[in-house]
């Protein structure tokens, strides 16, 4: 189902890519490989463009966006037919299964409903190369402005810190999980562009470790002092006096700023709030999804108990035993100091506020 | 240096257990096998001793003092010599090694210091021998004392559960941390023989995963049902409601409460704190460090960053990244609701009612 190629040696690296005309191909590095193995893998259809998000190949609420939307132009290298209503059925086909890989990131929907409008907008007698045509547009320009967003939430953000700072992160909200910049490390990657030296403490994020794995490798590559802990010592870190600010991304942001976010980031936002330490969540406006009123209506992914009980190779738990695996949890606004999107700082992190700058 | 057995097949098992006279043999449970491997080790000299507790082979405050106890009789069958003078002298050397293998529970200095003190107490012309044997008979009583004490922590901490709630756990304060019945575990264990039916949540304890290897391992063949979580995910179990009650075991308690215990407990106590869950510490007098005024006199042991980046077997960070691995926190007093011990609940947790029970 995929092809492999070795990676670039230098401190660049794409995400994920496309090559190519509408008969190119989607490139993406496996990061459940890293940080021991760097691996571009080649999606050839559809089946593994969805495998690649499901199996966190590709991952991080932004760059799952982007999968999705080449993934469209993907899905329809084959049987997309000859004429526009084979074309259109096949879309949504297309569109359905990618929708289903991961419930819990908006910009996953987003991107598929993007792509979704360029096909319905266009008159019916459009030929169906051209249709493909607009639709690797469209996933270019999602790109794009992936790239861009993460730049101007990095530049807003990086106002935020102070020369010297300790700051805590959780998960991966970097490059690897956008085109390129990241959310919550694209304000690190500013402030070292501006000059600021930050001591970056890095949650290792059981049980898929993207802390350890990814966060710490992309931050190690790209020159910014990282130390990781463990996902539970990160209250007694703040109690040291180690850290004077946390920023997390977000995978789906209610209207009422609740921020659904990658298991833990509920817990770590206890503990800052009980050391007063600033709690930020950095995330593009694509990630709000308005339509909920609060963070209890975000619908929580549940995941396989064997990434807990044989994570990495040796199996740490008796055999049968019960296995409670949510994927994410949901951090309430109130322990929010500011939200931080391509737009600006959201600050208070209050309903009003959040319309103002998103709607 | 050690020497292997099968284990037992039945739903017993002994975490240390001393076989023969003065020239026996220490056996105990290799802990870093379980939970797919159950073998018991003989501690054949003071080396394998030392390397046994240093290493965690045996864990857990009371099960290294237990062990430490049945240590200085295995280092006495060699180099004790011929005479008193000797004797003494290699007792102190034997003592001094034993100390120096972990820095933080109290109970491994207590325990070295009720052996000092028999020696001391007999007369200068006892023989060589009879020495040995009373250190023998006090390790022995130590060991009877220790299995006696969880009884009666479980007895009183069992009246604090109702019939049906959630409670959460952390690392493992169980029989195998114990000589064998547990603290923590120990309150479950006597809920459960008063017919109280209760669900534990194991948080699975970063690095080195006693809660997914042991707590599970344990209740699992005790028939208590038992759900293993990350660490991470202890806040979001609590805001779902799935919790009453949070019950853990401590490494060493000063005068005021403050309790040191794994790494991620204070991180359960605020979470406990923030969902108005009862937090209690289980753990027996022997764990009291009067001459600690609070938590912040408490020495903290750091580990190897390999626990965290190898601790699966695969390597799970980039090579050359820096770690913090700092094995224990302080949860405060505070954050304690009640303290239980073998002589009853300590309810406020104040100075003034630890001295009173304690002292």
């Amino acid at each position: 189902m995929t092809m492999t190629a070795t990676g670039p040696t230098t401190t660049d690296f794409s995400t994920l890519r496309w090559e190519g005309d509408i008969d190119g191909r989607l490139w993406l590095i496996d990061q459940t490989l890293l940080p021991t193995e760097y691996r571009e893998i080649n999606c050839r259809d559809l089946d593994a463009v969805c495998e690649a998000i499901r199996m966190l190949r590709v991952r991080g609420a932004p760059a799952i966006g982007v999968a999705a939307a080449y993934g469209v132009c993907v899905g329809l290298q084959n049987g997309a037919g000859d004429d526009r209503t084979a074309l259109d059925a096949r879309l949504e086909a297309v569109i359905d299964a990618l929708a289903a890989t991961r419930p819990t990131a908006v910009n996953l929907f987003w991107a598929l409903q993007r792509m979704r409008e360029v096909a319905v907008s266009l008159p019916a007698d459009t030929s169906v190369e051209e249709v493909r045509q607009r639709l690797l547009d469209e996933a270019r320009a999602i790109d794009a402005e992936d790239r861009q967003m993460c730049r101007a939430i990095g530049r807003h953000g990086a106002a935020l810190l102070a020369d010297g700072q300790g700051v805590l992160t959780h998960c991966n909200a970097g490059g690897l999980a956008t085109a390129d910049y990241g959310t919550a490390l694209a304000v690190f990657y500013a402030a070292q562009e501006a000059g600021k030296t930050l001591h970056i403490y890095a949650d290792e994020t059981r049980p898929l470790l993207q802390g350890a794995r990814l966060t710490s490798w992309e931050l190690q590559r790209r020159g910014i002092d990282v130390t990781v802990i463990c996902d539970s010592a990160a209250a007694q870190v703040m109690r040291e006096g180690r850290v004077q600010a946390v920023v997390t991304g977000a995978d789906r942001i209610a209207a009422n700023g609740d921020a659904a976010n990658k298991i833990g980031t509920y817990s770590v936002a206890l503990a800052a709030a009980a050391h007063d330490v600033p709690f930020y969540v950095a995330a593009p406006t694509s990630t709000f999804d308005l339509s909920l009123a609060s963070g209890d209506e975000i619908p929580i992914e549940q995941r396989a108990a064997e990434e807990i009980t044989r994570g990495f190779g040796r199996q740490t738990a008796p055999e049968g035993v019960a296995v409670y695996n949510p994927a994410f949890d949901v951090t309430p606004a109130r322990l929010i100091r500011a939200l931080i999107c391509e737009r600006g700082i959201i600050e208070p992190v209050t309903t009003a506020r959040i319309k103002e700058v998103v709607a």
